[in-house]
């Protein structure tokens, strides 16, 4: 679709289509709407009462991952990422666009391991490759995903919305991701092999909370996905909703690998509340929701822990056992 | 959205806060459902009867332009191809989400116009940012913009659809781009100060034929923009049709400066037929509406011209004065 100089038009072209046809058609095949990938666009339409929801991520080889990784991988977490979005808004995944800019070091091997990625999770979380564009860079791989979700009308969940009362919930375990990338730059050493495999997979391969997000525009006032750091995230919903969260560090849930890290060395407990990579869902909802949020975390089999509560007042406070504020180095860019 | 390292991390990010509220959150003030680019996703609802056409391009500095045009010619460039594509759909814009890969090289000054560009463009084509993402990158620039347009269920405009005995249209005037191109790289000489503008500036700013594209659902059996070559885009039509498309080279519309330039170097001929970067539109409708057009083309005061016809066979056949098949060196790399 996108124009070329005339020299390198007709080759690069054809490369492209060559790519796009033997990697990725495969992937939009069941969408009549996709068209093969075949025509000037797509065409996709919400299901009756309902509304898209769209996010969308670049990364670039180099700054957003580090290079090595298996092309699987690569995929998995470039989708992954745009899912978790969907999920903190409610939203149920429902289709993709994949844009790709990729240097002359990308052969088809790469490319057909990155494209066996997207397939494993489209299976997984129901979305479906639906167009995209295919161009070479000089530079390193540039990939962007669009990703779009499905929500009732006006039922989206939003980072404003949070009120004084609500209880704040967050799903999984918050830290691992953080901890993990720490591990992979062998910043942080004497975890036994097996911990160190779960944290290191934890921040390569993200889990987005789609079951528990679509379930969350009846349940939720506020939400977020936990990207950036826990404190960061929950304070960009304080600043949204214009009111205070409190939250108590000893209540955070955090898995086995990270409570054994953070007892060998507790200054990673703030890693831990602002290292951001967990993909969990943080969120507020009524106190009197506690029962159906309790019985949704069994229904769906992922852990959901109240850590905290809104008030009345601005931004986020994490209190330590006695319930004294722990001052954090570095709360989060949006804090500073 | 996107992860990051994180040692990068913070101040990337805040960096990238900072643009995206400071050039990209005005773009998308008058869309509720962008939630001012502070939220995790948008929320877009096709208006009642319609459904999305979904379309996207990635340019890369120094491969899809030069690097040294004025930034909002490269941001009116980018959008305008993808509504050249929702045009040849049959579809109408409604909003679209943004991608940048930056390098430091890349100042604010620069980002302002590229912003600015893209204002000026919503305006003019009603078209509304409703997201997107902002990285940095060690690499040349890299823009992705997917466009949403919308059009009644059911009845995009597909390459599919010409049938026998249809005529085949073409907007405007066809080889500006292509010619504009290689004035620009000095390849072409001899043309008057005036033409030269002219070729030039159509080459860089294409004008997608919008009003002529929401018109079309009623009228075209099947449509492509020119963005690959006149020759190439109709293939694509008649190859996803499963007929053949002849045209006569003198019925295509040619503007005077290409004019000049084809009866001063016949061979440029072939350049105008295949070069691309037209974006007009063909599309193919039945004779019975010819007057309609006709007046159509009155309507939105845009010349559409016929250039030939749809029959049985496959392949595009391009007849000279005497009715003889002109063969082209290069009739576009998907006829190859």
């Amino acid at each position: 679709m996108a124009w070329e100089t005339a020299r390198m038009k007709n080759k690069a072209r054809r490369n492209e289509f060559d790519r796009i046809a033997r990697y990725f058609a495969p992937l939009a095949a069941s969408f009549p709407g996709a068209f093969g990938l075949k025509d000037d666009a797509a065409v996709i339409s919400p299901r009756a009462g309902a509304e898209f929801v769209v996010t969308t991520d670049t990364i670039v080889a180099g700054v957003h991952y580090i290079g090595d990784e298996p092309p699987s991988l690569v995929a998995a977490k470039l989708l992954r990422v745009n899912l978790s979005d969907l999920a903190a808004m409610g939203a149920r995944p429902r289709a993709y666009t994949l844009n790709i800019a990729l240097p002359k070091s990308i052969d088809d091997t790469w490319l057909e391991a990155f494209a066996a990625g997207l397939g494993a999770d489209q299976e997984a979380f129901g979305i479906t490759l639906i167009g995209g564009d295919s161009v070479s860079t000089p530079g390193p791989a540039v990939f962007t995903l669009t990703a779009f979700g499905e929500v009732d009308q006006g039922m989206a969940v939003r980072r404003a919305g949070a009120r004084a009362g609500d209880l704040i919930f967050v799903s999984g375990t918050i830290g691992d991701g953080a901890v993990g990338l720490r591990v992979l730059q062998k910043q942080i050493e004497g975890l036994n092999a097996s911990d160190s495999a779960f944290l290191i997979d934890r921040y390569r391969s993200p889990q987005p909370r789609s079951a528990l997000g679509c379930r969350l525009p009846r349940l939720a006032h506020a939400a977020a996905d936990v990207s950036d750091g826990l404190v960061a995230d929950l304070g960009n919903i304080a600043l949204a909703s214009g009111v205070q969260a409190t939250i108590r560090a000893m209540k955070v849930p955090l898995s086995g690998a990270v409570r054994y890290a953070v007892d060998s060395l507790p200054a990673l407990l703030e890693t831990v509340l602002t290292g951001g990579d967990d993909y969990e869902l943080v969120f507020c909802a009524a106190e009197s929701d506690g029962p159906a949020i309790e019985a949704l975390s069994r229904e769906i089999g992922l852990p959901i822990t109240e850590i905290g509560k809104i008030e009345a007042g601005d931004g986020v406070r994490v209190l330590d056992d006695d319930g004294v504020s722990i001052i954090l180095s570095r709360p989060g860019f949006s804090h500073e």
